[in-house]
């Protein structure tokens, strides 16, 4: 319960990955599942934050920095009410990430990395923007004409070509359990 | 429950008014109710915010509004996830609350208007800001070298040198209870 103190710590399991590589939908899957156990928690999707508190930003690497700072502020925010947090960005860059980690707090930053293929990603194109990209009728696009950056150590890695979503949330689930 | 469809609508007490009007202690009395009736909120304190998600930001007014802007786009994120919200920020200008509410939307937008007189502000002055603004050691201190526009038609006014908190609190309960 926010605002109140909480026998569990609330922790942000970071999602990064390419488009398509399925964040939103593994999120969305495992929000399903703490609702089920009565976690509270709250998803921020890269997509629909940047139609709210980041409407004013664009996709310069100075504007996705900004982009990450806030969502990794906000995500601070709630997991210190008590609140855990499900972020799911492409977060391209590891410093970007890495600046995510000092603000969220080590010991509550939980990266788990959609290592889903270039070829799968853009193959399943959900919202046709590789496409798009490959016409380049979108420009800095990642994975095409702008940069990816694994994360080195991620605490999971999930390659949503391969595993069932099922599956994915298990072990989702046990990651997150190991750190509240 | 966050995320969880609620049979209340969550909505947002928007606490304005001087430095020293009492903002922060009325926020902190009304979350510890909301907290005894098991009512999911969080509070969004102007302070803390420019600690965090608004550090980069000052005090001109274009900062002002940009740091109006970021914690009402905030509150309306966790209102629709099902969480009350209180914010209590000095927010001066009629134009910019009134954008905080468009932003949050105007059913769930309640304006608090903590009407708390300058001299008693001043006299209270538990951060000794208004003696350094008074020196001139700090520009653009409302009430003192900058305007506060009062709410036109506030939800609920509240001098807290006349009112005790628990009757406030009383009264910004029934407020929110015929609003959620």
């Amino acid at each position: 319960m926010p605002e109140h103190p909480t026998e569990r710590a609330a922790v942000t399991l970071w999602l990064t990955g390419l488009s398509g590589a399925g964040k939103s939908t593994l999120a969305a899957a495992l929000a399903a599942q703490l609702s089920a156990r009565a976690v509270p928690h709250l998803c921020l999707d890269g997509d629909v934050m940047r139609t709210g508190l980041c409407r004013d930003l664009g996709f310069s690497a100075a504007d996705r920095q900004e982009n990450i700072r806030r969502v990794a502020e906000v995500a601070a925010l709630l997991n210190r009410a008590g609140l855990t947090v499900i972020c799911s960005l492409i977060s391209p860059l590891q410093a970007d990430r890495d600046r995510a980690r000092a603000i969220i707090g080590a010991e509550k930053f939980l990266e788990v990395y959609l290592c889903t293929p270039l070829a799968a990603c853009e193959q399943r194109d959900p919202k046709g923007l590789y496409r798009r990209a490959r016409r380049q009728e979108i420009h800095e696009f990642t994975g095409i004409s702008a940069p990816y950056e694994p994360p080195q150590t991620p605490a999971l890695s999930i390659d949503c070509s391969q595993e069932p979503v099922e599956r994915a949330v298990t072990r989702l689930l046990a990651l997150w359990s190991t750190h509240c």
